[in-house]
C-alpha cells in the first residue's frame, strides 16, 4: 500500500466503522419522539501506518462527503446537506487526528488511506464512519486502545467542529454498531442499545434527492404550523410505531417489524416527505416479497430500506429497476473495530 | 328512441343522477368517524316513456353492475363488491319500479332506456344513480314529483332489497348532489350537507382492483387487532383531517383541501390499502400540478382523485400513463333531476 522507506516494518493498523440507516422515527425525532438507527455492513476502512517523521499523509482520493449544516432552533435539530459545496472527507480526517492527539496528549507522523464500501452522500453516515475509524486507527498507532464510548464522544466532537453543530446519532451508531434508540430534546440526547440477537437482511435502494434535509424539515414544520393537532398526532403515532418496533426487534419478530415499517412509511408520506421515486422503490420491494419497506432519512429522495429475509435477490432485482443504486446488506453489525496488520 | 306506436305523443321524461366519490374519510367511517362524499358530473340517464298497456320494457344493454354484498358486524359496515357474479343493472331498475309503485299506490306501463356516462364497477356509485334516476323518472311518468328526501329514501330501500343490506351513502349523494358529510355508527347514519359555493375541478383515474372491499376492510380490521392504539389513532387523525377538510370546502380554500387530501392518502397508505398503481397515479397527478391527490374508496386499486384547478389537461395526460381510464370531472354538481321531454 505505501512505499516503506524504513528498514523495519512500521506499525500498521486497519480500523473500520459501519454506515448507518434510520430504521424508525425520522422527522418525529425532531419533535421529541424516539428514533431507532442501525449499523449496516458497509464499512469505511482507514489504514494507518506510523511514520518515523512527524508528517501526515492522507490518501482519500475518491471519498468526498457533502457539506453538512446542522442547526438547532427552539430545541429542533436541522441537518442540512449541501450538495453545492462538497466537503472533502479530508476535513473530517484532519479534525479526527487533531482531536485524538489533543485527547491523548501525543502525536506521531502517520500515513492514512481511507476507502469506503458505501456511496458517499446517500445519507448512510459516511462522514461519521470516516471520523470514527480515523480516531480508532490513529489512537492505536499512538499506542492507545480507546473504548467505544471514548471514540463515540470524540467522533461527535469531530462532526461538531467540522460542521458547526451535529447530532450524536451517526457517530454513536458507527461506534457501537448494532441498533440504538435515540431520543433528543432541547439539544440533549438519550441513547440506549436495542438488543437484537441477529443481524437482519435488508436491501437499500438509492435515488437522487430532489430536496435538502433542511427543506424537508422545514416543510414538515410548516405543515405543522398549518395543521397543528393533525401533524402532532401523526408524530405521536410514529413515536408509538417506533416503540412497538423496538419490541419486535428484541423479539426478532420480523413480520411485525415489516408491517411497522410499512405503517411508518405511510405516515411519512402523510407528512409530505416521500415522492414518486421513493414510493416506486417502496412498492417494488413489497411486491417482490419484502416483509416491509420504507423511506429512510429525511426523504425527498435518498434511500429506501426493505426487510428481505430469504428474498434479497428478488427484492434487489425489483428495486434495481427504479433505483440509481442498490445494495444488499445486513443491519445491526459490529461497530468500530481495529486490527493490527503488522506489529 | 322508441318506436312510437301511438297516434299522439306519450309522456316522455328524462331523469338523471350523478355518480359519487369519497373525498375524505373512507375506512375511518367504519370506525365511527365522518366521511365526506361528493357527486361528480358524470351521470346516469333514465329515459322513461309511458305506455298505453301495462308492460315494462327496459333497455340497459351495456350497463352491468357488479354484485354488492354489504354486511353489518359489531356496528361495522362491510361493502363487498363481487366481480365474479355481475348483477345486471336490471335488478336495480326492476326493484326501483316496484318500490316506486308501492310507495305511490299506482302503476303504469313504461319503456325505460338507461345509459351511463361513467364506467360501471369503478366505485363511482352507478347502481345508486341508476336506482335513483329510475325512481324519479317513473314517479314523474306516474304523475308525481317526489322530493329529494323521498327519492333518497326509496333509493336506499332499492339498494337494501337488491343487495340484502346497504349504506345510504351512495343513494343520498346521488339524490341530493353537492357534498355530504356522513357519520355512521351501529347501523345508524347522520347525513348533513356541506355547503360549497362552486363545483370543483377534479381528474379521476381508474386502475383494476387487486382486492375486494371486504378483503381491504378485513385487512384494516386485522391490522387494528395487531396494533390497537396505533391504528385507532390513525383513524382519529383521519377523522380530524375530514373535519378540517369540511371547513376548507366551505371556505373554498383549495390549497388546504389539496394538502389534506395528501395527508389523508398517506394515512390510507399507512393502513395498507394503497398499492403501487394507486401511488403511481397519486404522484403522477401531484407532479403534474394537482393541488392534492388521494385514493378514493376501499383501495387496493379502483380510483384516484386529484384536485386540479387550472391543470385538468396536464394532470389527465400524466395520469393516463398509469390509469386504465381517466376522466375529467367536477365535484359537487346537482343531484337527481327530471325533465319532461314531451308532455
Amino acid at each position: 500500500m505505501f512505499n516503506i522507506l524504513f528498514g523495519f516494518p512500521a506499525l500498521r493498523v486497519i480500523a473500520s466503522a459501519p454506515g448507518k440507516i434510520t430504521l424508525f422515527g425520522e422527522h418525529a425525532i425532531v419533535y421529541g419522539y424516539p428514533a431507532i438507527v442501525s449499523s449496516i455492513d458497509r464499512r469505511v476502512y482507514v489504514r494507518a501506518e506510523a511514520r518515523s517523521d512527524n508528517e501526515v499523509k492522507i490518501y482519500a482520493k475518491d471519498l468526498r462527503i457533502p457539506g453538512v449544516i446542522v442547526t438547532y432552533r427552539h430545541g429542533e435539530v436541522i441537518v442540512e446537506t449541501d450538495y453545492g459545496k462538497t466537503l472533502s472527507a479530508i476535513a473530517y480526517i484532519e479534525k479526527a487526528l487533531e482531536i485524538t492527539s489533543r485527547y491523548l496528549g501525543t502525536r506521531k507522523g502517520v500515513n492514512l488511506e481511507v476507502t469506503s464500501e458505501m456511496p458517499v452522500g446517500a445519507g448512510l453516515g459516511t462522514s461519521a464512519a470516516v471520523s470514527v475509524a480515523t480516531i480508532a486507527a490513529y489512537a492505536k498507532v499512538l499506542g492507545h486502545e480507546l473504548s467505544k464510548e471514548e471514540i463515540a464522544r470524540l467522533g461527535w466532537q469531530v462532526e461538531k467542529e467540522v460542521q458547526g453543530i451535529a447530532s450524536p446519532m451517526d457517530t454513536s451508531i458507527t461506534s457501537y454498531g448494532g441498533f440504538l434508540k435515540i431520543v433528543g430534546k432541547g439539544g440533549k440526547y438519550e441513547i440506549s442499545k436495542v438488543r437484537v440477537d441477529e443481524s437482519l437482511p435488508f436491501v437499500i435502494g438509492y435515488v437522487e434527492r430532489e430536496a435538502t434535509t433542511k427543506d424537508l424539515v422545514n416543510k414538515v414544520k410548516e405543515l405543522r404550523e398549518r395543521y397543528g393537532a393533525i401533524i402532532d398526532e401523526i408524530m405521536r403515532v410514529i413515536g408509538e410505531v417506533t416503540l412497538r418496533a423496538e419490541k419486535a426487534l428484541i423479539n426478532n419478530d420480523l413480520v411485525t417489524l415489516g408491517e411497522l415499517m410499512n405503517i411508518n412509511h405511510g405516515l411519512l408520506d402523510a407528512l409530505g416527505v416521500s415522492n414518486r421515486k421513493l414510493n416506486e422503490l417502496v412498492y417494488a420491494a413489497r411486491n417482490a416479497g419484502a416483509l416491509g419497506s420504507k423511506l429512510t432519512g429525511a426523504g425527498g429522495g435518498g434511500c429506501v430500506i426493505a426487510l428481505t429475509p430469504g428474498k434479497q435477490e428478488e427484492v434487489e432485482v425489483a428495486m434495481k429497476l427504479y433505483a440509481t443504486l442498490t445494495l444488499k446488506t445486513r443491519l445491526g453489525v459490529e461497530g468500530v473495530k481495529v486490527l493490527v496488520e503488522r506489529p
